[in-house]
């Protein structure tokens, strides 16, 4: 029969006794090292190694006020979140720059509305320092609870809820983010349609209550004020929501030579129509994309012309940003207000 | 400018002085409502929504000694978890039960071995109740950490880790885990194949660190003892993994007529190889898959016949197994031993 206890733990006591230090001193490298001469710190450390001592968290807490965890909030279905590379790429970039600092990552998902009240409770609960929170909607309820419990938070995507103090629609002053220039992007990706001579060039535009989509649209019109409105169709970043999209498209517009989709999934799914209906890609329609994402622009059939952004950097960044505010302002701290903001890069492929 | 301070959250007194009741009877039904009478509850619960109170789950935490929250633990890569649509599926599952329960999913990834001392901090912090942990390779430090931290764990798969108290590779006596008939899926697959005729019958297996890889295998060679070796190449559970394993294998048997592939994606990454190859499937060689898993078994080319295993489901029945355990031990609380076995089934689309 196995034992059943769990396994005895070592304590500070023993670290400090291997190392030949007093306790306090133990205590001191176990959180930080503030203070302490630099060949104790290695004492200490050596004996922490070779017993494999943990520190008790609950008893570090009281001491830093810290876990030394962030959670990662995205309000979108799993579904999505699993299936969209944009998303673990953006938790990759986060999870590389929080291992490197020993922090850890909890992701936390948003399945519904119902689901907040338990991130409040768990949020407010002091399991994590602070938030990243990506993939909002205009109406989203997370930047009005992070506000409530005063918990230090990162934004990616420039903010458009309604739940701030500005008005409905207006970004939030106060909030700390990291974007692409997605309006840049999306005139760059026209403009380069028009270059090739294209001259019905439609948009499948992502879900307009997410800046990221709302910023996009804006880039194709400010390069075609006069586009006839009949020419944009609202998909939803998914590949089902992109082939939608452009049957909708191809219905209303047969005439259609090119068409600019919000990001690389849509884009695929409008490949697929285009497919099915016998137009051939780029000869017939001229297709280019958004977002270069990790196995779908680059293996696409024929490869995605598209704008690149730096998903995996944009992850690193907010997770850096979050992390500077709580190594100086404590708990208590609130990220610098403002935004970062990466730029876009055409990359060409086949499609276009 | 907007105003910076966060917003006074409404207290128990507040709620207590609503409802017209005790502070002890107001925290009573915040922590679940035993012994008060149901019209008392009522009102309090009244009283709760009204202001929009969330009770301080620091404070609840020591009335309860929960915190409402369970780890799921997935030793992947992420780039693997967000591609393989088991994960997702498993993940829903758990989710589905754990929001049921009003109990909050905490996913903490693991990219490499140097991450485990940050999650034993973090499970030993006191931050979850429980653990899920699924996807789990035999030399794996995780059922050791839970031991050793006394954390209560239901296991995803047939335990095969060698850091159990048993001898290297049996398993862990003591563990409660929920896993699917792999043995007897793999046999109902090669059956099958047999019975159409296919008389060079390959294996492309998984990672054999695996159980789940290892007992698919197990189940192959119970039908096709005397196999030839050369017939087995090891894959990765991968697109890219199944596609190398395919081109081992035709290399060294070019005769080979049917392919059983321990999971769907490097069923359709065989697929891809035999199409380059120019052999068609079913008619040269027939294919068969393990999983059924979302979007990949159905809309492959063509559409996989696979051995179905009840993914979500599973995911279910870890959350509600583990969630039985705290609700009655308490934190202290270890599941039942012994395993949770759900059957499989064979599905039969074009490949074979």
């Amino acid at each position: 029969m196995p034992d059943q206890r769990p396994v005895d733990r070592p304590t500070l006591e023993a670290v400090a006794a291997r190392a030949g230090v007093s306790r306090a001193t133990a205590s001191r490298v176990v959180n930080g090292g503030d203070g302490v001469r630099a060949h104790l710190v290695e004492k200490v450390q050596v004996a922490i190694r070779d017993l494999g001592y943990v520190p008790n968290p609950a008893a570090r807490t009281l001491v830093t006020r810290r876990t030394g965890a962030v959670a990662v909030i995205i309000p979108e279905p799993e579904i999505r979140i699993f299936s969209d590379p944009f998303f673990s790429r953006q938790v990759r970039g986060i999870s590389r720059e929080l291992t490197a600092n020993d922090t850890q990552l909890v992701l936390l998902l948003v399945e519904d509305r119902g689901d907040y009240d338990r991130i409040e409770r768990y949020l407010a609960g002091g399991h994590v320092d602070g938030a990243l929170a990506f993939s909002l909607h205009t109406d989203d309820p997370l930047p009005a609870i992070v506000r409530r419990i005063g918990m230090p938070t990162v934004y990616g995507g420039r903010p458009g809820w309604t739940s701030g103090p500005g008005e409905p629609g207006e970004p939030d002053g106060e909030v700390a983010y990291v974007d692409a220039d997605n309006r840049a992007g999306a005139r760059e990706a026209v403009r380069y349609l028009l270059t090739r001579g294209r001259e019905r060039i439609a948009h499948i535009a992502g879900p307009l209550d997410q800046t990221s989509a709302a910023d996009r649209l804006s880039g194709y019109r400010d390069v075609l004020p006069q586009a006839d409105p009949e020419l944009v169709a609202e998909g939803d970043f998914t590949v089902a929501g992109g082939a939608r999209a452009m049957a909708e498209l191809l219905d209303r517009r047969p005439g259609i030579d090119a068409v600019f989709a919000a990001n690389d999934l849509m884009a695929t799914g409008a490949l697929r129509v285009l497919r099915e209906r016998g137009r051939t890609v780029p000869d017939d329609v001229a297709v280019v994309g958004f977002d270069d994402a990790e196995l779908v622009a680059e293996t696409a059939d024929p490869p995605l012309t598209t704008v690149r952004q730096d998903i995996e950097g944009m992850g690193h960044m907010m997770a850096g940003l979050l992390l500077e505010t709580l190594g100086s302002g404590g708990r208590g701290g609130r990220p610098a207000p403002g935004p970062v903001i990466t730029s876009t890069e055409l990359v060409r492929r086949v499609s276009a």
